[in-house]
């Protein structure tokens, strides 16, 4: 029997078990079992392991921009204090919890299958990409009170994405997510100095 | 017959295949085909696919550690300048070449191998932090001139990486080299603004 929920199951527990194993060392044996649900009901909802991995790309975007819409970095009336409490939000997520669980769906994935996968390609771009759209208006009203012109808002919002991306890569590396936290505060401090008024321009 | 050069031919093979495709999804044969060897020469070599990739983690560092050691960056009397010219020389390595040859190795594969595979993820962190640890003298030094005390040239060392690392995967993700490129020009003038003489200290 096909439970009414098992396409959410199954995706969610996509997003658990690739973020700790990489998304071609996930069977689909290890999100049914995961997902507690059957074989038969992986293959009603989804074609192939890659066609879940599109959709599981979507569904991490569904899952984290509510958690971001409602997030109190928004509140700061100056849209400099507003970046910076989004990445000081971003620090707060990396402490007390394992690595698998602050680490990326999207970036773990897309590392992978870039060359050989261009749809779960394309979808982990639309998540990623995405989210670093949300940032761009407020960026660029702290640029432009800080009187920062020649320097391209959508460009920093990208590289607050990047920054974060590779955080999560040396904390596994090194097997320590102090180091991901460290990486935020150095992404603080660049995003303090372009905010602040530049006098020279 | 083995070649003499097999394990070379093999660990050549495996930069190439593993940055292209990722680690899971290589396989022996990939690799055996890509190296032009038999799988018997594989496993005379490598008792196991991961015991290879270790190999290979080194092997990365073994090739990548005397590109650095002779590159220009180092002739600047100025060490803030040597760190400069040593962004601007990895994001000159960055243009004009397919993203799976200016990527990173250990990067790919500790993304999928950090929690289950231990002395894959040791091997590429190794890799990684070691690589970062070459930028530390300079570092410190260009800190130093610039009278920052309260920094630690070891967080910024390994924050150039993490920039690199989510550079390769936002250019990955958005399918665009020249996303590595600006983030490496984000980087460029954070450590700038750093190497400015803190007169405030």
């Amino acid at each position: 029997m096909i439970q009414p929920d098992a396409r959410t199951k199954l995706l969610d527990a996509a997003i658990d078990v690739i973020r700790a194993q990489g998304y071609c060392a996930t069977t689909v044996d290890d999100l049914c079992r995961a997902a507690g649900v059957t074989k038969g009901a992986f293959f009603h909802h989804f074609t192939s392991k890659d066609a879940m991995a599109v959709a599981a790309a979507q569904h991490w975007t569904d899952v984290t921009a509510p958690l971001f819409e409602a997030a109190p970095y928004h509140a700061d009336p100056d849209p400099a204090r507003r970046v910076l409490a989004y990445v000081a939000f971003r620090k707060a997520m990396l402490t007390d919890r394992p690595l698998p669980e602050f680490t990326c769906l999207a970036g773990t994935m897309v590392q992978e299958t870039y060359d050989t996968h261009p749809e779960i390609r394309e979808a982990c771009g639309a998540s990623i990409l995405g989210h670093a759209r949300t940032l761009i208006p407020d960026i660029q009203a702290a640029l432009d009170a800080a009187g920062r012109t020649t320097l391209s808002a959508r460009s920093l919002a990208i590289f607050t994405q990047s920054t974060l991306q590779g955080a999560f890569v040396l904390a596994k590396a090194g097997g320590d997510p102090t180091i991901a936290a460290d990486c935020c505060d150095h992404l603080t401090r660049y995003l303090e100095q372009l905010f602040i008024k530049d006098t020279a321009q």
